[in-house]
């Protein structure tokens, strides 16, 4: 067998990828060159994983790779329907991302209970105003999103004393079903949205659904953008429906500076951020040199999207 | 028995008070009037606990309360000689704190490596800029004070992830003593400081510990501002000794509004505010009732301060 090609979607070389140096021929597309050489690749690293040229690019049929790897959790970006029909395997970076967001969204309960952006801006007036923080032990917690990114965040927001459910696709052992969504959502303090884009999830988080929540409760969104009707977010901040919220992801990235979004009150806007720590990608190119060599090797890959679905099922994940 | 006099010293009456009626003969004090009402007085309730009234104003010999309350973690503001050496017991507000102290710290912990404080300052900017955060898990934490605060930190610590070592005045099973204070300080992320203000610790954060600290970690202070010379952790942020800090607690409280502390580069300051949340004055209020009854029956009370210490002992701590 000849050296297979490697395409990386990327401008510069990904880390650790020089490991693979004498056993892969590997090429650098851009979203221009892209359409041009995926024919001519057996497998496709898409590093620049917010671009997406791939589900524009993908041809319909004819020589493909027939493998593609995102090292991103959502692979929402790429999917197209060619992609989904085809037999070509997706993996994704299942195992980089869960811890870093499940604190980062620790951070934001944490945060806001205690008000320190309230704290930081009297700092910034030199005003010494004294309040009281909530309490974070016992309130309640709804994590949206029962894959590995929300099941990592509930056992963090459980570590910290918040009581925690979980909702997902379907209902499975100690985890809930979408139709126990909007009674749960009534009673929590904080709904945090951990799910992955798809066509069933993209909108769900409206004007109907923020008006069943709690005039003391938080939303916190670190999955995709589209899944939150992000006017209706801000009107619910506005007329007071919600108490707070934050929002890592958009409908569009980067933010536009002309966005609303950035002064609505009570809203925090970071920068899709809440799973890039330090070293991260030094880890996901390690994480595709493992499983390049898994694949070099004829084994089976981990991490394969399930692209009806539209992600990597879990263990416990019934079948349709 | 005739009913006893409970002394206050407070403005309005403490919550939950009303259900002492009919028991006890309850006056009010101010701070000009303390002193002549003390020696009256068969117990005192400090509720304006910031105050240092009762150490200015307790009476060197003859009649004098036989016991003091204070609705507080710290007994500082309290102690004076004439009150340590008196048969007279002091006691805290030791059960109402912990909690909420330990999540202020991981909350501080958090938005440290996080950098909410930069997304705050960008999102005020309207400016999108990504940045990587560091991840917590397997962080070294210190915090000194072992205890009920210290301890509950540490518990909380090690709940998200992070690999926490307790100092306290003497090393005990699973606490170090202040010896190990500097090596520790030297390998710590975060050096958490929730001791009890003692002529012992006062000034014990100064610049030769600053300096022992790495150049990427963070100091937080929720104990008492004096143990922390705040012009040597102002000149080490300055320097770049360490990567942050974070005062809940200063010298002179209210910090004043020309401060230079309000401005340090990477110090977030808050109005001691930490273990203060939604209903603690009616908790604090509560706890005073049932030592009340306590006492009146002559039976012993808990959180009995060590005044020769200045704090409440926990159970493992040796004797001098």
């Amino acid at each position: 067998m000849s050296e297979p090609t490697l395409l990386v979607l990327a401008a510069d070389p990904p880390p650790r990828l020089g490991r693979l140096t004498g056993r892969v021929r590997v090429t650098y597309a851009d979203e221009d060159t892209l359409a041009a050489q995926l024919p001519l690749s057996d497998a496709l690293l898409v590093w620049n994983f917010t671009s997406d040229a791939v589900r524009l690019a993908w041809p319909g049929e004819g020589p493909r790779p027939r493998w593609v790897h995102t090292p991103s959790a959502g692979v929402d970006r790429l999917l197209c329907p060619e992609l989904a029909e085809s037999d070509t395997v997706v993996t994704n970076a299942r195992g980089i991302f869960e811890v870093p967001i499940a604190e980062y969204v620790a951070a934001l309960v944490l945060a806001m209970a205690k008000d320190l952006p309230g704290t930081l801006e009297l700092q910034r007036q030199r005003r010494w105003r004294h309040r009281e923080g909530l309490g974070v032990a016992g309130t309640r917690a709804l994590v949206v999103g029962a894959g590995p990114i929300g099941r990592a965040t509930a056992r963090m927001l459980k570590a910290i004393g918040v009581r925690t459910a979980l909702v997902g696709r379907t209902a499975r052992t100690g985890i809930h079903g979408v139709r126990d969504l909007d009674p749960l959502m009534a009673r929590a303090d904080w709904v945090v949205c951990a799910a992955p884009l798809t066509d069933d999830t993209r909108g769900m988080f409206d004007a109907r659904r923020f008006d069943l929540m709690q005039p003391s409760a938080h939303f916190i969104n670190v999955g995709r953008g589209p899944l939150v009707v992000e006017s209706d977010l801000a009107a619910a901040l506005d007329k007071r429906w919600i108490a707070g919220a934050a929002l890592d992801v958009f409908e569009h990235e980067p933010l536009a500076p002309d966005s609303p979004l950035w002064d609505v009150p009570g809203l925090i806007v970071s920068p899709h951020m809440s799973g890039d720590t330090v070293g991260w990608r030094d880890r996901l190119g390690e994480q595709f040199v493992e499983m390049y060599e898994l694949w070099a090797a004829g084994k089976p890959l981990p991490n394969v999207v399930d692209k009806k679905r539209g992600y990597v099922p879990m263990h416990d994940d019934s079948p349709d």
